[in-house]
């Protein structure tokens, strides 16, 4: 998991033990890729409450795979999960046309960030793992046809509006994964990503 | 707390709300600035847990201020702890240099980056969020005179090693925050940075 060394892929290893110890029976009823990611984000978190929380619809594993595997972008909602994904990825919550967005229309940076990529022909899987608004927003553009999200890794965290936003993804029919409550955020986004990343490539998790 | 909209600020102010109230016996004991950082952690996780997990050694709000104010740098174990931090801050574990390090003795990068940057002279406060052997190595380093952290946020995450790294560094003199057992990283590692860079400041967190 992400070790270049001795030391660190024996930490990794004993991790891996550990957490399939304890979320065992979270894991019995899910797809193997599924329990590849929940096993990483529980690695990620150090906390097993994740394996209850994290819920998939059941088209979600192929349909990532399938984008990840034909090119598909991944846009993400904040640059601290930009940076922990081990692939390039684009966020642009920094950019100054998204500043303006969000300034004009009074809503936050992360919402009018999604808009900008929808506009400028973003198509592959959009993570979000902070922002409640930026995953209502990518849920109205996908309804709406404006936004091509082959899949939704929607983790964002918070106790306003976070447990709401994930209820309104789940409540929809574009490919999803989400940790039900207001717990989730930028390790399990990450998390999320990257085992998908790794799936996607034949190598094992 | 980084929103720039009305209705981020909307968010962030009931998001205070609802965190005082879910924690409010565990600050009773705090000092204001610790209890600020805190509530910042718990907004950030949406896990109360870490009301009850967090610690600070006596003299580590005045020695991590004390530091912001005097231009001491801020020094992270990963990109993702970097990229969330809103002052400029140093992250050298993609540095070729570190790679080179890690290969050789047979360390974790994490572990290579807290080595090259003591051997270039940082001094300041050192934040780690995710690799236990980063920290270990940061209280190697200035235990031994090498290293010159003015304060550590020590709250790595994981299974092995982590619990006993932050231990390990609650038994130094070194001014210290962490999280006690498995529980930590990135956000936590995050939230608290940012709360001391509002304070020294004299920003309200």
């Amino acid at each position: 998991m992400g070790a270049s060394t001795g030391q660190g892929y024996e930490i990794a290893r004993k991790s891996r033990e550990i957490v399939r110890k304890l979320i065992s029976e979270d894991l019995a009823s899910l797809r193997d890729e599924e329990a590849a990611i929940v096993e990483r984000i529980v690695h990620s978190t150090a906390d097993p409450e994740y394996a209850r929380l994290t819920e998939f619809s059941q088209d979600f594993v192929d349909a990532a795979l399938d984008s990840l595997r034909s090119s598909g972008e991944i846009l993400t909602d904040i640059e601290m999960v930009r940076a922990g994904i081990s692939r390039p990825a684009s966020c642009h919550i920094r950019d100054p046309e998204v500043r303006e967005i969000a300034k004009k229309r009074d809503i936050t940076r992360a919402a009018a960030s999604m808009e900008y990529a929808a506009e400028r022909g973003f198509r592959g899987i959009v993570v979000i793992g902070n922002a409640p608004t930026a995953l209502m927003k990518v849920i109205e553009l996908t309804v709406e046809g404006i936004m091509d999200a082959d899949a939704v890794i929607g983790v964002p965290v918070g106790f306003v509006g976070a447990a709401e936003s994930k209820e309104a993804l789940r409540k929809t029919d574009i490919p999803h994964m989400i940790t039900r409550g207001p717990k989730g955020g930028t390790p399990v986004a990450v998390a999320a990503a990257n085992a998908l990343i790794a799936l996607s490539g034949g190598v094992e998790v």
